[in-house]
């Protein structure tokens, strides 16, 4: 293995192994358990993980996999706050979703080659990319796991 | 910058990124909401705050960087729960702690080289590291970068 290769793996195991403790926590979770709150007042289980779905869900345009999927989760999940919009999406639905998304997502990056990684997403300009180098694939997945991780904090205070 | 550099600085400023966040939202609260609870019965943001430094002040060895200096932490923030030992430990106090530890960890960090991150780390033996080559230097930290994010999800819960 090429130290290239080995920053890479690194990298992205850094990914799965987030990815892998929040399928065991919400796809493991059942129906009661996704409509329980993380603690008074706050978000429910359920809304947390159609968040993680929709913010997964804009990565594949960002990092120039394809087009997105799941446009609709937006309202819900990602522009209102939870329960601010009738959500009809069940417990099924979103376990396919999130294992969609999460599985293209995951095939990309095994095949992305180094040059793809240090490559600029799509949301940064070339001439701001020119200026700062490090606004490239890399750093919005390794962005996005730390962002899987915040929740999954929050998740793990939830009512067992 | 080579593509080497591309993505240790990368995933390096994934660590500083959370970091800074944590300095932010725990070095900017005052006593009194360090003593809140994130939630009811939950930790209160100075056990979050004091865990982190202990965890983090553990990285030294770990990293081969140097020896521990904060050991009268684990106590009461690694070993015990919230509240389990008596924490004569001041908010000042905590402060240089944390400011040291990653000072003296993003010193490091912007000194290793390629090498040097690929390399294992010191809680892996040989013959492991040899079985598993990502048991390397880059995925401690990219490891408790993702632990910083966890917490710093819950810090967010507490009333402000």
């Amino acid at each position: 293995m090429t130290v290239e290769e080995s920053l890479i793996r690194t990298a992205v195991a850094t990914w799965t192994i987030n990815i892998d403790r929040a399928t065991t926590l919400f796809a493991g979770a059942s129906e009661a358990q996704l409509q329980q709150e993380i603690a008074p007042g706050k978000n429910r289980l359920i809304y947390l993980w159609g968040h993680l779905i929709a913010v997964h869900d804009r990565m594949l345009p960002l990092l120039g996999i394809g087009p997105r999927r799941y446009a609709d989760l937006d309202a819900a999940f990602l522009e209102g706050a939870d329960r601010a919009v009738d959500v009809s999406i069940g417990r099924d639905e979103l376990a396919a979703r999130w294992a969609a998304t999460n599985g293209a997502l995951q095939e990309a990056f095994d095949r992305f080659t180094a040059a793809d990684w240090t490559a600029r997403h799509t949301a940064v300009s070339e001439a701001d990319f020119a200026a700062n180098p490090l606004r490239n694939r890399l750093s919005v997945v390794l962005n996005r796991a730390a962002h899987v991780s915040y929740h999954l904090g929050q998740a793990a205070l939830a009512p067992k």
